[in-house]
């Protein structure tokens, strides 16, 4: 067996990578991204989000867990505190676990977040089937 | 914080488990297998699977990486050696990587593999767009 | 098999939890923490650390990848740029590989960042050998 | 941020490569392995070992989850049964949990197991304290 190497560092000054459109189809309200790291082998992926007042994300289910902290704003994330779900003010961290469904990620004021991803968000429709299936891959085509 | 507990060790004698057909919709020739194992946290899984002659996986995208060691028979992973994938003989080991799209697996002989995943199975529809996605939840489910 | 649950989802306001001393044995010049998650099952961990100007985290080994969130201030990794390492100043986002050694992070002025981990930190002597080995566990012991 | 490319896919006929005799100082009896497989990006390996009757591992401590086929043979893990670990006989499978101690593995009759390990072994003199971290990178110089 060949002997591997180690996988490089990366440094990003986040400043000095522009903003980029998140895809209409996968949210609402203009909705920008930086994606910061793809990881191949694990299929782990790092973005940070810029979320304006009203705007929100689509349907979508996490099949691996996903860490974030919210920089900026409030996050209203599974429906919000009044449906069962969370509701948090900058700054805070939240854990959303493996095959965690969120029906509605919203953004009531000015927001912004960074977030790690182990595995993909698949987007759904209503009933829950798949809509499409974001992997660090798609991630990355899609901001390049 | 409350202090989180070490998850528990798991033993499975594998000849006291059952072996289940293993789903008609995503697979062809009579495949079976035993569920040893999920890991709701990280999103991971692992089964044994008794593939008989003929037998065949349909098309599906790994979207994290898994790890196979087949202990009986042939496998002709990604079309086989003759279409640019791999042809294995037991004892053998093979290592498929994230977003590794395999139009077809199939075994030639009778056949059996363990195989460990990180993250789902995303069967796919020709065009490669989700038919459905299978994480350790789905899978626990389907072997119940 | 007995079905197992999805991991609850987690959320945390950040200043609602206290600032403790990041351990004297692993650190110089007043850093301190909070602790944000444990993972059990992955070994992975998140945690986020204030950084007075002029302290530094002792040599350590990461064993599985980190990604960082520079909230505030200035990082010098690996030495920082001028030994071939990374200087960043906030935003900045880096992503540690495994096995990456550090045998100096400093933070020259004021800082904080938050911080991702799977898989522990090896605290190593001078030759390199363990001193400590920091798993989520340990961490969230040092933090209760 | 440039592309990235997908991880290849490997594929290792075992009989083809290999017997290596496993480190003296980390375990008794003449065990021997093969090295199937390193993930450099995650801090993952996979490999096979040979353990004739009486061998053992010396105390070690997991500090992410490994996964196990048993294929030939019996397995004292934890102690053994006995001891409140567990025994196995092949074919056998085990999940053995991040954070898991080894005070000894102990093979009563000719044996060989397929293992995945996410994470370093630790191996630990008697009162828990470091001696050797194994990580994929020691593990693969050591088979090279």
């Amino acid at each position: 067996m060949a002997l591997k190497d180690k996988v490089h560092e990366e440094a990003v000054q986040i400043n000095e990578i522009p903003w980029k459109a998140f895809p209409d189809a996968l949210s609402k309200g203009g909705i920008r991204w930086k994606m910061l790291h793809a990881s191949p082998e694990m299929g782990a992926w790092a973005a940070i989000f810029d979320c304006p007042a009203g705007s929100s994300f689509n349907p979508h289910q996490h099949v691996g867990p996903g860490e974030y902290l919210l920089t900026k704003g409030r996050m209203d994330v599974r429906g919000g505190k009044d449906a069962g779900g969370d509701s948090l003010t900058a700054p805070a961290y939240g854990y959303e676990s493996a095959n965690a469904r969120h029906d509605q990620t919203y953004f009531p004021v000015d927001s912004e977040f960074y977030m790690t991803f182990l595995g993909p968000l698949v987007f759904i429709h209503a009933d829950g089937s798949p809509l499409a299936v974001v992997t660090w891959d798609e991630a990355q085509r899609a901001y390049a």
